[in-house]
């Protein structure tokens, strides 16, 4: 992408109200827009970071048989009825169609896919099986102010599974603890990012959360080295030790809630009255799990957890370039390389703007491709490119004609 | 896929106040499901037609320099009362947040893009440019009857351009008109999809609308065969000749109105007084167009014009898989063949269940994939499959070994 033709820039001025330190760099990189508190629009660098985001989900969720669905948004009352959640759930936006038909906004879609889930279960053949959907959610929340950590319009993976008995829920619970291990470590979040018991309900002694260790988080968990896991502060009371090795030596940090996943049990076949029969032909109620990670949540955590005081700091395999080629002065030189790292299948945004090297350094710096490659004249008498990757300091020549081998 | 593992089967019972055929034969194959009047959620094999309708699109939006984003659904009412729109507008859904903060639902976004472009603009040097965006709308029908056609909610592909004149705007709109012509052609409507004038408003005497001939369809309209191009029914009293060849002799059809272009010319850059400098340090205000296209209601013509009376007939770019493959008890041996397709790229679905072969034979033509390869007891005799193309009566025999130079 040439910059040139890139219709946002970056920003400095910010919406007042905007306290979170990832929506302000979000804003003045060019990656998102405010609309509204915890309402924002993804810019063309946003989306493709999300879009990356949502692709390494989708990838791990297919892996462990995930069928991906797209249920609806408008949820009609008579289905949160059902569950008693109409009523009860604090953060429904709730609204009422022109046939007088009242429905609220999908904040989760338990209600929508346990009938569906339904129509399609007549016998233990049917089960297990796992459908997912990643979706816009919105929360009617009190207060929207940690920027992508809580927004009132938000996007969300949101997986359900349905089994015939909670063995076999437990074996494809441990197996979506392993996919979203997976997923955190492929977005630059493994080593920071606890398995973390949590309260559970009627159904389960525990839910658990993948917590992500920041300054940022609006959690506070207790954890465990030993075993790599926590435990989060509402539980901490009933559970001080690590429920893995006994260790009572926990360390307490504030955490970001990046995912979640609950043994729902029966609670919402039983609502809905999802039975199946057995191979003796018994009726029996389907068990569910779900499994939620919010990939505009992560994209926030992420830049809580990568950046410095120029800008952000992506990981190569979400950011929105690879490579961010910078000409100074020296377009024709610089539009040929470009067109040999697109020829290559380099994602490259190309600053081939008229303006200072400072303000393309600056921004270079803001936005936080990985590798910023530059070509000056001064990098052309030696008939090469400077390479600097955005966490180093230091940068270092590199022959036009061994570009490509750079990378490989 | 094996469709002994799909979540979803083919069902008769429908909903009874479903009079739409697209939607009655989506819901009997398995491909959405009806929540509420206009309101359907996709399940995997629709889902995965939606997208690749959408990746159709996407293509032809960026050859054209559109640049994707992702705009909010909440737009606050401030952004709608700046066009008059909140009070007027009388598709929208209002509700209000726990902020007592009062919002829309989005039916279109010019209230958003608009105010967001404006950020970006200040000097003729940043137009021209298009974003655009592919998302769930939601508008308040009064009646939502007519299937995937008009939704309360549904998919749409928004596009915006901003110009500093009209000469620049009408270019792009040609060009958008041209990537709106190769869209309809690559999924399979272009011969039966007319470009078509149709009311204008204060900035531009026509607007032009994409509409494809069919039974199905809300909108009359008045071909002219000279030139591939028709007139809506709302303007032929005052345009009753062709406008491009002066024909007289205009043919009256029923068609659905797949697509629509407009230029907005100052209408919304005026209510928010989006101005640029000129390069004489002038002040002028941007120049808008905008180009709709919906993808589920797209996919809903796709069926009311590619189906028989035995179920859906999808053209192959956008089919749900590109072969069906039935094994009649010989599991074993169709497995192979499952696993040769898959190694050489084809997406394939493989009924692999234990249900006679009038079921499966009847679940591939409601289904409706463009090939259905047959693996039984006979055709194994002479080592080959049976193929036969969904869209003919007769079948043939390959040999298994000559099976990828089929579709080569």
């Amino acid at each position: 992408m040439r910059q040139s033709q890139l219709f946002t820039r970056t920003v400095k001025e910010l919406p007042k109200d905007e306290t979170s330190y990832n929506a302000q760099t979000l804003i003045r990189a060019g990656f998102i827009d405010k609309v509204a508190a915890g309402v924002y629009s993804y810019l063309p660098l946003g989306k493709r970071v999300l879009d990356k985001i949502c692709r390494v989900i989708r990838e791990e969720m297919d892996v462990i048989g995930g069928q991906e669905i797209l249920m609806t948004s408008l949820i009609p009352k008579e289905y949160l009825e059902a569950t008693d959640r109409w009523e009860n759930f604090d953060v429904l936006f709730r609204l009422k169609g022109g046939d007088n038909k009242e429905y609220a906004l999908g904040a989760t879609h338990e209600e929508i896919v346990t009938p569906l889930a339904k129509k399609f279960i007549l016998s233990y053949k049917d089960l297990p099986f796992s459908v997912y959907q990643i979706q816009t959610k919105f929360r009617n929340e009190k207060r929207a102010k940690a920027g992508l950590m809580r927004g009132r319009e938000f996007l969300m993976k949101d997986m359900y599974s349905f089994h015939t008995d909670q063995a076999d829920l437990d074996a494809y619970y441990d197996r979506a603890v392993g996919a979203y291990n997976k997923i955190f470590q492929r977005l630059g979040l493994g080593e920071i990012t606890y398995f973390t018991y949590a309260a559970g309900g009627t159904f389960s002694k525990y839910s658990h959360e993948f917590q992500t260790i920041s300054d940022a988080g609006e959690d506070l968990i207790y954890v465990c080295n030993h075993c790599h896991i926590a435990i989060n502060k509402e539980i901490i009371a009933e559970q001080s030790a690590c429920p893995q090795c006994g260790n009572k030596e926990l360390a307490e940090k504030k955490a970001i809630e990046v995912g979640n996943i609950f043994k729902l049990g029966t609670k919402f076949s039983g609502s809905f009255n999802v039975v199946y029969k057995d191979d003796e032909g018994h009726d029996n109620q389907a068990v569910m799990g779900c499994y939620g990670i919010g990939p505009s949540r992560v994209m926030g955590t992420i830049v809580e957890t990568f950046h410095d005081d120029k800008g952000l700091i992506w990981p190569e395999n979400i950011a929105p370039y690879k490579i961010h080629l910078l000409s100074l002065g020296e377009n024709e030189a610089a539009a040929s390389v470009y067109a040999d790292l697109i020829a290559a299948g380099f994602e490259v945004l190309f600053d081939d703007r008229e303006i200072s090297a400072g303000e393309k350094f600056a921004d270079a710096d803001l936005i936080g491709c990985p590798y910023r490659v530059l070509v000056s004249k001064k990098t052309l008498v030696a008939a090469s490119v400077e390479i600097k990757r955005r966490s180093d300091d230091t940068s270092s020549l590199v022959a036009i004609k061994d570009l490509m081998a750079y990378w490989k």
